[in-house]
């Protein structure tokens, strides 16, 4: 008698609000195919279930006692999720945030593959980049996964603006005390940009983190004359891949990195954690690529 | 932009103790394998989890929250589980006993499909055989849901015993409510096996329902001159699926019905009460006894 074991078997899920068409489900299940893993990826939607966002200590209890070997964790849930779990891994506790959780030994750990996904995806789509000083646009969560991404790879400093300036301060206090005071600065917005403008003259990068130039939130996040082309740019939005800033950016000259590879490299390290198998990310990257470009549109 | 849909795939489980050895993933999986369905079946076992049956509640409303489909339900829960559940199916209500739940706009529904996959088993299995009499060995759970199939398929009358007096009271009266007070009746067990051999040569047919024969319960449930070869002889155990009770009626001439299909037909009504997808019986026939039979051994 044989029957197949839960070793072969992989049980996950996404926990947020309005994820309907996320792409995770598709990402992980088509990647455990092709290493001929069976995996279901389930979506459990707040907004589907009428729940509120403390509920994700609920969910995340039931999805380990019913089977689940990891969650990934997504809006509006990342922060409010930490209360709810037994360790956290370095990533999560310094951006005290976890977009992944793993079951196992009755525990539940959280852990930040934004950070790490955001950290691959500049080092193999930019080699080379001066990261001496960098510019980061939007202090939310994806803001602080890049800001701690780069200096983690050995950024020089990181300047950081928001709108909102309190959450600006917050983050660039949480980078002063993980890398040292020399490592952050917040910047100012203003109508004129003159501090936004100042810093970019003086920056080898540019990292866009607000919603801006999503397809709800259409346009461009700063004015398209501060784009200067001695930047690099790096874009966190991904739907669209070709967003105005990556369009604009590419047509003044500056190199130009999209939303998606840290869309897959986040999937892919939270595939590792789940599964303990190695996935093929530059396979789940044209299979990203599958999923999200219209036809004739390019990268 | 295009991604799997949660119709196009299933959760389900099994909840009991000790099924890490249950076949009821690799059926449910492979036939949904089969019609295209994405489909994960987890073994949620209260020996691994270090819960008691009462825990069968927690599991439901995990798995409910969790995004399952729906679960089976298997020793030592089918009864308890009962007080958790929103609605129950005629047969579950009937049989006091739900070996299958289903989670549909958030409410939990038992079924039972041990009756249906009982009935079908001998429709299919002992076409024509008369079912005016027939002997129940074994008032449990597996003797109800057989005892509840026969009378629903138009038996005369069903004679119950089982060694556990008390147990073969409350089953017969639980049939004489359902069916009426002419349908069933109880026999005595006793040493000399009096009652039950004066039943088997009025008898048209042999129901077993005992745990003898399995793996770790061998032999014969009665002495091997009971069976007399003008019975059909219909085994429940189906693990082995030749259990000496099976073996020997074949061996007296007996039309024999061993356990495999009852355990078949009842995954087979599960399958679509979760997918809502018709699964092919002799696909899965095929493969459970792909499953069971050591090399060489055939039905």
């Amino acid at each position: 008698m044989t029957a197949p074991q839960d070793e072969d078997r992989y049980l996950v899920g996404l926990v947020g609000s309005g994820i309907g068409t996320s792409l995770s489900p598709a990402l992980h299940e088509r990647e455990a195919d092709e290493l001929g893993l069976r995996c279901l990826y389930r979506t459990l939607d707040l907004a589907v279930l009428g729940l509120p966002a403390a509920a994700v200590g609920d969910l995340v209890a039931a999805a380990g006692l019913a089977g689940y070997n990891g969650l990934n964790i997504t809006h509006p849930c990342k922060q409010v999720v930490l209360s709810h779990l037994d360790d956290l891994s370095p990533e999560a506790a310094a951006l005290q945030a976890a977009n992944t959780v793993v079951f196992s030994d009755g525990k539940a750990t959280g852990h930040n593959t934004d950070l790490s996904g955001f950290a691959r995806n500049v080092a193999l789509g930019l080699p080379g980049a001066p990261l001496d000083r960098v510019v980061l646009l939007g202090a939310g969560g994806a803001g602080a996964a890049a800001a701690h991404a780069l200096l983690t790879m050995g950024a020089g400093t990181v300047h950081v603006f928001d709108t909102d300036h309190g959450r600006g301060d917050t983050l660039t206090a949480a980078l002063h005390d993980r890398f040292g005071p020399d490592r952050a600065v917040t910047g100012r917005m203003d109508n004129g940009h003159t501090a936004l403008s100042r810093a970019l003259r003086a920056a080898d990068g540019l990292v866009h983190a607000t919603p801006t130039g999503m397809a709800a939130y259409p346009g461009l996040p700063l004015p398209a004359d501060l784009v200067l082309p001695h930047l690099w740019v790096a874009d966190v939005v991904y739907r669209p891949l070709n967003t105005e800033l990556v369009v604009t950016a590419r047509a003044r000259g500056c190199r130009v990195l999209d939303g998606g590879g840290m869309v897959v490299f986040q999937a892919a390290d939270a595939f590792r954690l789940f599964t303990g198998h190695e996935p093929d990310t530059g396979r789940m990257l044209r299979h990203f690529d599958a999923l999200v470009l219209t036809p004739g549109e390019v990268r």
